[in-house]
């Protein structure tokens, strides 16, 4: 862990390239098991500079493990042609969903706002969907359906069969299914957090979270919203804080219900009163996870609990200098790891292609 | 038209009622035809008390038609039961989508903010999508397809085969094909200017609002954008103004270009240098609909158009007292006629059922 330091006294400070290492290597290897490398398809249609910075980046990633990339410029993006930010983005994804010679499309976001950008997610082929921000993909993820069938995806409506991990001993797929495809930037601090060890591999598969009291700051259907559902899911107690409001997200039931072990996915309730503040869920959460987009937003080191893990996901830093005073581990950034989860997803697309249509009602594999 | 007023100088006061009469005949006459009354399910899931009066208007709009209607509670609006705002909304679409006795689904919006509501808007079957809100739908309306095989709602991509208005020579859709759901509220505000004779009938079919100027203000992916949309598919030029800036939508080609009659679909552009303001693009409109949900906001009289036609869509007023001084017809709400758009919408859907999917490659009709 030659990036991770740790000063006498201080908690370790935990960079995000020595965890993308190790998914480096898992995408390599299967990478080297493809037929062909798959092609993906960056969608860049605005002025935005972070926007082309990410492009390159992404470019830079692909080519390095050897993967296709294809920069697709549009709009704003092309200086030259009197676009106007975001012009002829539709026109470049639904061109990118018929071309059968790319597996994976990535749009740079934002792009108009908030609710158009969520059209433009929508307009996306799922079976291209390499960010997993399709509608199907974030019902599957709230319904912890981890386990579906590729051709669910092409049924209307989201009610996709599907298997939870619960009768699951692993996070293997029964024949004829694969996994569901989770976004990139949950999924990439899910991974942190197992890194981080906050994930305890000796309980079952499902429930490694289960002991954990989480607080995740922020609660976007991009982040904070998907986050905390992919933390209780997998057994946590989760406080997901907004500007207007604390949730508590668990799958736990409540004391008086003592006929099962716990839901099958989580439930969404007020917390209870003594919880009602940011600082009263700080003081007992073993994880902190913050996304505010403001640069003067800073979670106060003394809320925190001695010995918790931090993770910011923001771009300007949500946690104050001396967090290592109080926490055990401190993670400054996830994009590294994101970029990885979404070459992971562009693989586990081209596998999607490789299931039977016919071999999804239960019937073994060939 | 008993319900408008001309007092002398003022323009007429044109109230939703006298349009929605002749949806009501319309609608009742189509009812008629039915082998069965078509089943309308509301979801109400919160403790809003507008939400909770429009779910009564619709029921009481259902029965006096004779339609069913069912109101399904869960949630904050279960009083007694413990529930939160939103609780059991998802489980609620979700069983509205699978029962066959359904036809149509509305819920109550707004829920959790505009973000989570898109993803439930997602979450309704597009067969049973009356408020017509489903991605799909909002994909043919920008991309002017008015006419789609009911099938192409079972493609997972938005690319739905399709034909614009620009061949037919009226909006009777070709064999095998059925109209495409529009939004309700954009919808309605649409038929209030066929009603005001914005639309000139002598033009032909898909182009009738030529001529016509029109500011839209706000741009939200509800109200604003499709109906800027709508409007500028049908000829108009639309000034779309929000908070942070003014859009010209046209789907006239620009001077240089003399090479093709319109475009397909409208465009969107930076409006020109003299007309990046509002005040400036009120000088020129001939129609001005306005749907900003902020008590304080009011478009100035002064700066209105003499003679221009104003429309009225937020739930206060945002047009002052004396709009009537200029406008020459100003339509102070538009609800009623959004309740018989969507009872439009729930028949066409049971229209679709009727379409064999056999019969979308063009072949002539029974």
């Amino acid at each position: 862990m030659s990036t991770s330091t740790s000063v006498s006294g201080k908690g370790l400070l935990l960079k995000a390239d020595s965890i993308a290492a190790t998914f480096r290597n898992e995408v390599e290897k299967t990478l080297a098991n493809c037929s062909h490398a798959p092609k993906l398809v960056g969608i860049l249609s605005t002025s935005s500079s972070p926007s082309r910075t990410y492009a390159e980046f992404t470019r830079k990633q692909c080519e390095s493990l050897g993967f296709k990339f294809v920069l697709k410029e549009t709009g704003a993006a092309l200086p030259n042609e009197g676009l106007g930010e975001g012009e002829g983005v539709e026109e470049a994804i639904m061109e990118a969903n018929e071309d059968d010679s790319v597996d994976g499309v990535m749009v740079y976001f934002p792009i108009f706002g908030p609710q158009q950008d969520h059209y433009l997610q929508q307009l996306v082929s799922p079976y291209k969907d390499v960010e997993g921000l399709h509608v199907k993909f974030h019902y599957n993820l709230y319904h912890n359906i981890r386990f579906i069938s590729p051709s669910s995806l092409s049924i209307p409506t989201a009610s996709a069969t599907g298997s939870t991990g619960d009768e699951a001993e692993n996070d293997i797929p029964p024949p004829g299914m694969v996994k569901s495809i989770l976004p990139c930037t949950p999924l990439a601090i899910v991974k942190c957090l197992e890194y981080a060890g906050v994930y305890n591999k000796i309980l079952p598969y499902g429930d490694r979270a289960y002991g954990k009291t989480v607080v995740v700051v922020n609660r976007s259907e991009v982040v904070g919203r998907p986050l905390a559902a992919l933390l209780s899911n997998d057994g946590a107690r989760v406080f997901s804080v907004d500007i207007d409001s604390i949730q508590e997200y668990t799958k736990r039931p409540s004391d008086s219900d003592s006929s099962r072990k716990y839901h099958p996915r989580h439930i969404v309730r007020p917390p209870p009163e003594a919880y009602n503040t940011l600082e009263a869920c700080l003081a007992v959460a073993d994880v902190v996870v913050s996304a505010v987009p403001n640069a003067t937003y800073k979670i106060p080191t003394a809320w925190l609990k001695d010995g918790c893990v931090c993770v910011n996901v923001a771009a300007e830093k949500n946690f104050e200098k001396d967090v290592r005073d109080k926490a055990s581990l401190y993670i400054p950034a996830v994009g590294k790891v994101t970029i990885l989860m979404l070459l992971r997803n562009l693989l586990r697309l081209q596998q999607y292609k490789n299931v039977s249509p016919s071999s999804t009602a239960g019937s073994p594999a060939q």
